[in-house]
């Protein structure tokens, strides 16, 4: 299997990025293309023991900074390492592409420059894996659209469900509408008129899910609007930063409470790990005609290590061939895919 | 002052609303009237010594529950003890009005039957307020509407900003409206078209705002459409919990981080008065033409006692005058609301 990473992605690019195609290369016994300016990669790449391990560079003149404007950047930086290694697994020469950088940049790019869209899908969806209680959840779109139309969250839930089931590797995974009641009849336009599409999808949609049912464990998928999507993984992450930073403040009190906090340290390392998304990887961009992965531009190497070790599981489950065959399967008679003429309207 | 409290709103109705007016009637020297059945609730009352209490009994024959449908009950149970507290204020027999009953149905009987709306307003805004590190955070519209217009979103932003300030007692409170980005041209399309409304209100608006500036105290009031301000709150509300829940099990893994626990319990019991919203009150229904405030339906005593606290600050605010007079400032002839027209499109 050969993988793209964007060596120019993180914040602090190229030193994390090397640091965890070093650390996969080893790991997943897989190729990695390094892709970004090749005088830089290759003297960050000499810090590391390669010995043994299968990675590449590519040249790449350019880079995409996190200022870049994503509606600017695919025509005015055509050799940066987001075109080069995107043009790499539309050419077949690697399987997926992951990148640190600029989410809105990787995003256009994709779309107009290199991969484009699975034949069918009307839009991507960039799509948040959090772990929840030992299981993974998936949420999409997080960002990638805003002013949703219901034919495009009838896709995401089919293709959220196709990645629970064949990357995430959960049995019939749970797809929740997001909303802010589950009667039916609660939630706005959108959501109200996706519903019956979503029920019509060849999923195990059970429904509108409040965002506690979501933090519950009582759905695996959740569906939304990326404006939504957006505010509901942002409020998740600021939430727990937050009540993170009133417990130490607390803890700080007074001498007891500091011997009580130094006793249960271990139990809040593994609280940090049981929340941390670092441990998953990154977004994938589903939709696109090519397995895409964006981490955070703060990644460390792990992270990024991470993130090239979900793309690799993609690329094993198959996941585009399998978000086709999906879509074949919703293009039959009484199939929710027939009412996308309303979305001239 | 007199205040109305609905005696048949708790989930547990009439004792804890019962037990929460006599400490409000001993705590704020005001008239509290209880509304609701006659029997019941003066069963109730004698359970208290109400000796020197101002607290008066009227009777309503019906009650709603939180399964009545907002749409129906208006007319299906014109003598609950919504209808006859809210017909109280709105006949100047009573200065405010609590409930911790059926949100919905509160919002229905105040708009169509009794108080209706503050003149010039075009939609009312459920509002939740937060405690965050010691300020207090107010956000709407959690709920009262979906799919808001822009012009809407201006007049949550005006009635936040006089909540926040002539209520809460914040000097020049800092607006913001909610969005997946901070950058202008950020947001959805309502997000687009309301930003350069609320510039041209008379309040303080910084701009865009993300979960995480709200969570860090960046921002005093944040403006948003009541679907995504309800999966904000509800998020936030259901990730603290479980948080505390991921932090409870795990400290309970060793008897040293159980050791660590016992000794840190008098932060974590500070941390949890830190983030409880029971010390607030309730959520203010803003537009009305009457001071309603709505508590959450698992309210015990003390959080229906500072609930009808809220109202009497709302009153000594003179919360509705204040609201029209916000509005009259935003009648003249370059200011936003003359751009209402658009709401026929």
């Amino acid at each position: 299997m050969r993988i793209v990473l964007d060596a120019m992605g993180t914040d602090a690019s190229p030193a994390p990025d090397v640091a965890g195609a070093v650390l996969a290369a080893r790991e997943l016994k897989a190729t990695i293309l390094l892709v970004g300016d090749d005088t830089r990669v290759r003297q960050e790449l000499a810090k590391h023991n390669t010995k043994g391990l299968d990675i590449q560079i590519v040249h790449a003149s350019q880079a995409v900074t996190m200022d870049d404007k994503p509606a600017q950047v695919g025509k005015a930086k055509p050799d940066s390492s987001m075109h080069v290694g995107l043009r790499l697994v539309r050419d077949g020469l690697a399987d997926a592409f992951v990148t640190a950088g600029n989410t809105g940049a990787a995003h256009a790019i994709a779309m107009l420059f290199s991969l484009h869209r699975i034949s069918g899908i009307k839009r991507p969806a960039l799509t948040a894996i959090f772990p929840f209680n030992g299981r993974l959840l998936t949420v999409l779109d997080v960002g990638a659209n805003t002013d949703s139309k219901p034919e495009w969250l009838a896709q995401f839930a089919l293709m959220g469900h196709i990645y629970a089931r064949d990357v995430l590797h959960l049995a019939n995974p749970r797809v929740g509408l997001l909303s802010n009641g589950e009667e039916k009849g609660k939630g706005s336009q959108l959501v109200q008129e996706a519903a019956p599409l979503l029920q019509h999808m060849p999923i195990n949609f059970i429904g509108n899910s409040e965002p506690k049912h979501v933090l519950y464990g009582e759905v695996d998928v959740v569906v939304c609007d990326g404006f939504v999507g957006n505010i509901l993984v942002k409020t998740f992450e600021a939430s727990t930063r937050y009540l993170v930073n009133v417990i130490r403040d607390e803890l700080r009190h007074n001498v007891f409470t500091k011997a009580g906090a130094l006793l249960a340290r271990p139990a809040f390392n593994r609280v940090r790990r049981r929340i941390d998304t670092r441990e998953i990887g990154g977004a994938p961009l589903l939709g696109v005609n090519g397995v895409v992965i964006v981490a955070h531009g703060s990644s460390d190497a792990t992270a990024i290590k991470n993130a090239l070790r979900q793309a690799c599981q993609a690329v094993q489950g198959r996941l585009i061939a399998r978000i086709e065959e999906g879509l074949a399967m919703t293009d039959g008679d009484n199939q929710p895919l027939q009412s996308s003429e309303h979305e001239s309207h």
